[in-house]
């Protein structure tokens, strides 16, 4: 038996307040860091960046996110998905991180992130889609707001249902999205990582006369 | 503006069940693959691989994780978690991937994937922790049951309380865990990544005399 290193519950108590959120935030692992892209009834666009996007169901199409408490000053993304139900997910890459991790700012309401980061708001023709995606993205999806749900610690759970998915890169072959150019990570609110592929793994069956 | 493919909604509901959660499991990006070990009353225990696993808070600190409708043959981990409000996620490492996604298959409900994949039930000698977590492991987390979500695609969205924390090696720092030899990321179901350090970004402060 090796030796371990233990932090209990009361450990956890004892750290400072940013301790402890800089240790709890890694404990997930690795994550994809996404830009949130929303407005305004007014059209006043807005992106923050999060990495807490997780697949629900894929018929229907849901992913769900979580959003801080939405009774601060700062609540704009919450605020603009509750009024216009629609939201956009931007995946960043490697050469757009610096601008998406700069979006963690507590911008004022009427600054976009978009001009303060220099991103590229990239917003429908159509008139029924008004949510803003970044056009530096190689990844884009649309959702309309689904649900939302009140968790144990006043965040919420924002659950949307994927509309549309779009790519800047043929990247798309079969219905798979291939992620080779868009291959970057985070590892709790600050540490990034590029990814190299492995391999690929097979769908696995139950049969008691397999060993492995 | 470059050329991008798009993907809609209608597109989506004329793929095959598979084609279209392989493409949707895909969207939320990568993710650290976890093994979650539970047992019964009586001390069955069982394994399952997930990747839903997301930071809802650090004071208390919560993760979330989501669950397939508990009402399949299948729901030994649910069922277990209810019964007996502890659960354990142990982060999978390079060197025991292959025994980890073998865990995704169906196994009957007495038999054990630890047994079955060849990893070790690393069981408190506290009488009150029951639930087994992977020996061969670098990164231990213990959980109770804070909370169960029904989600509307009849998912369950399962709320813990982190309890402990624990690692093989000397890997935390100021209570900092350390993920360089943990270093495995999934897209999808079935992709496997390796991911490497690339730089840590700091807090950002809203200051409107900064220019990127």
């Amino acid at each position: 038996m090796p030796n371990y290193f233990k932090i209990t519950a009361k450990d956890l108590e004892s750290l400072t307040s940013r301790a402890r959120a800089s240790l709890i935030n890694k404990l997930s692992g690795f994550k994809s860091p996404v830009l949130l892209g929303t407005c305004d009834q007014k059209g006043q666009n807005n992106l923050s960046i999060i990495s807490s996007v997780f697949h629900i169901g894929s018929h229907p199409p849901l992913l769900g996110l979580v959003l801080r408490p939405p009774s601060t000053n700062f609540s704009h993304t919450y605020d603009n998905i509750i009024k216009t139900q629609q939201f956009t997910i931007s995946h960043v890459h490697e050469g757009i991180i610096k601008q998406a991790h700069r979006c963690s700012a507590k911008f004022p309401r009427d600054i976009s992130e978009f001009d303060a980061v220099n991103l590229t708001p990239l917003i429908s023709k159509s008139d029924a889609w008004k949510a803003p995606a970044v056009l530096e993205s190689k990844i884009r999806i649309g959702l309309m707001l689904n649900s939302k749900i009140d968790l144990p610690n006043k965040c919420i759970l924002i659950i949307g249902e994927v509309k549309w998915i779009e790519s800047d890169e043929v990247s798309f072959e079969k219905a798979q999205i291939n992620f080779d150019s868009n291959d970057i990570s985070v590892l709790g609110l600050y540490d990034y990582y590029k990814s190299h592929r492995l391999f690929k793994l097979s769908y696995e069956h139950y049969d008691d006369t397999r060993s492995l």
